[in-house]
């Protein structure tokens, strides 16, 4: 990417705009809007007028959102028209619902009626929704049309289209009825009726579903794209899987970050202010210390037996880690198996067994292991100190394990997100258990 | 789906095997393919041979790998012969990298001497390699071809394609010189030639390359179908989008399990013996337990202290699991950034001092928050031991949250994977400087 990136500042730089603008305009469009991010703004404007209407749309739509919002601001009322006509309208509304109120009335006034009126539409589909993903540019047919017929029209209004490959047959109503791939329409012969070729057993989305459920039927499927209704089961629009692979993305990180103990952010971390990532940590941090306050109250109920035998403190945090580690490896595997689709509710029995057995296999090895290291390391510590500790890994750890896989089970049932029970709240409900489990196995074992 | 297998076993018991054969060889080929997995073996073997030809093939390539060995074994010569005709080679391999010995061996025998070329070349990519990744069934075209010719032979031998929308020019030596979306064949008159239309500039991968990489070249580009090349560029074959979205879950699910210092593993939760279970977790456990030694020993070196003021022991859980919950926030930001691309090595210095100073915030508060519950709830704690815990507190989420964000950089700075460096690994490393900060303040301040 530099390498290119040098050229056009070369040729920049030895004032060969006819070049420039030949490279600009033959090169990938999402490498130029890459190449935008290293220019100062002033010539950011001037790159942009080099580029062809259609390269100007397409390079725009792969803009970060400073980068669009400062060319909106600085460009003509006429060249924000040539903009948004190439632009596909899930483009301009990505770019209109993180732009500020005077730029988007800049766009609107500059869109014919009808569009303006689409764009509000979309505009009021709930974020993350299936209707807030869709592109209104697919191929509609008509069942009594010929193969011919249908040929024609794609390749009349194929090139404004999101995508041709696969196309939508609706009804006077607008009701979706079949779908057909072009490629049937191509290995068919010309006086085929669509009626005949279309699939009539259609999988569609609802305008307000959630865009994960979206997500995982291009999954199941390894479709294309898929048709959007409205709850009259008229075609509205259709999802391609090139916006699915954003989604997934964007799921999983949410996931990563409410397993994390995060509130979770859209933004690119770098362009996150200071104050917002504090936030969104400072909620779940100060929650999870005030919940690690029942450690406290364990441990002081035990002060006697610390102040009688102080090395018990020095073996606290092995223990209360380890069974965190423990939970934490549980809970991760079952909710992205959740996540995935793989475990489902009625697992549950089926899992937490699972884990019972996983957990006597760790934890008989680890607190071996601990034994035998505290034998050889810790001896001052004394033989009952040291059963103390290991008896007690063992059960934390299959105790863990068992809390571990159960509570992101428990949250999916009670409909909350499986994600919030992962590493750092297991951890916190783990610690006040082991804690009372090895005092008291220590009290019975050490006085 | 439920509904699906009521109806599809109600039709089994009443013997109308007909109206059951129709059913399934109209239905979604994913959907049969879950249906078996209801079944019992003979009725699996039952039912697979009500399908056509082309069903059965697609039904097969869905199944689970239990499933698709059992119906293998069972089956005749023949009948292998027809499905292996009929999928995809792509999912052929995927079958056989699973399959026990005896199984690949009948398959081989029942494939013609090509193929079986073919399938050995496929079986010898390495895993997760673009070549283990790709399709050989694509569209080829020569650049002095017209549009009609092309279209020609595309109606032709398009059924058997993976995928027609994306066209791939050859010269005579096979080497890839261009790209051509059907769209563009689609849209342009009959006698225009290939090579007026083709795009030149191609992006392309090796068949060595690593599928994190691919995945990550089809979400810039936002491609439907990826050329693969040898080292010498002539084209060997493609992969298409839909291949792409289950590498990105695979990719996600192995940092995920790698971030719970789990060992990952590509098989599903539900069917990994609890051994392999075992040993996956064990191995991290037991380092990440030994390496906790070092908490014990700061605890020991301090127990004279402890012993004198005993309460200061209800409060090493507070603050190591603060930190280490502060440190784990910070280091899942970075990886995932780094997953994603938002963040790169240069900006190590920005990534620091940007974690630096949410660690000046959300430790101030928290230690505010700590002095203010304290005060309240262990009053009996004396003013100093609330004002140490405190004070460590607000040091401890800085230093947490500067490591945090460091270790994983430091991880892809010597090539290792970032994901290695989250919660549990941080949070062992974290308690070790968390006890030492509050040990020493706390015999500053209360001794």
């Amino acid at each position: 990417m530099q390498k290119l990136f040098n050229v056009l500042n070369k040729l920049m730089e030895s004032g060969e705009y006819a070049r420039l603008k030949d490279e600009l305009n033959s090169e990938q469009p999402v490498n130029v809007a890459e190449y935008f991010e290293e220019l100062t703004a002033e010539k950011q404007l001037f790159v942009f007028r080099l580029l062809t209407k259609d390269m100007a749309a397409d390079v725009f739509s792969y803009m970060d959102s400073d980068t669009q919002e400062h060319i909106v601001h600085s460009i003509t009322d006429r060249e924000v028209r040539n903009i948004v006509d190439e632009m596909f309208l899930d483009d301009t509304v990505d770019f209109l619902e993180e732009a500020p109120a005077n730029l988007v009335k800049k766009v609107l006034r500059n869109t014919d009626a009808e569009t303006r009126k689409l764009i509000n539409r979309f505009l009021n589909y709930p974020e993350n929704s299936a209707g807030s993903l869709m592109t209104i540019e697919f191929v509609k047919l008509r069942s009594s049309m010929t193969v011919a017929t249908a040929m024609k029209q794609i390749k009349q209004t194929g090139t404004d289209k999101e995508t041709i490959y696969t196309c939508y047959v609706i009804d006077d109503q607008r009701k979706l009825i079949g779908v057909v791939p072009l490629r049937t329409l191509i290995c068919a012969s010309d006086d085929e009726t669509i009626e005949e070729l279309m699939q009539e057993d259609i999988v569609s989305v609802l305008t307000t579903d959630d865009q994960e459920e979206v997500a995982n039927i291009f999954k199941k499927y390894n479709w294309m794209a898929l048709p959007v209704t409205d709850t009259e089961g008229r075609l509205v629009g259709i999802i391609t899987v090139d916006d699915i692979v954003d989604v997934i993305e964007q799921e999983t990180t949410e996931d990563m970050e409410k397993m994390a103990a995060l509130i979770p952010s859209d933004e690119e971390y770098l362009k996150t202010p200071v104050m917002i990532l504090a936030k969104n940590r400072i909620v779940w941090l100060s929650l999870l210390m005030v919940s690690g306050t029942l450690s406290s109250m364990v441990i002081v109920r035990y002060s006697s037996l610390i102040e009688t035998v102080v090395i018990l403190s020095g073996f606290i945090p092995i223990i209360t880690d380890t069974g965190g580690n423990a939970g934490s490896q549980a809970s991760t595997m079952i909710i992205r198996g959740m996540a995935l689709g793989e475990i489902q509710l009625k697992d549950v029995l089926k899992v937490v067994w699972k884990e019972i057995r996983v957990g006597v296999i760790c934890g008989l090895a680890l607190g071996l292991m601990n034994m035998l290291k505290m034998t050889l390391v810790n001896s001052d510590a004394g033989f009952w100190v040291n059963l103390s500790v290991s008896v007690s890994m063992a059960l934390v750890v299959v105790l863990a394990k068992t809390i571990g896989c159960f509570l992101p089970i428990l949250a999916k049932a009670f409909k909350l997100d499986p994600a919030m029970m992962a590493g750092p709240l297991i951890t916190t409900v783990v610690d006040v258990i082991a804690l009372i489990i090895y005092f008291t196995l220590a009290a019975i074992f050490v006085l």
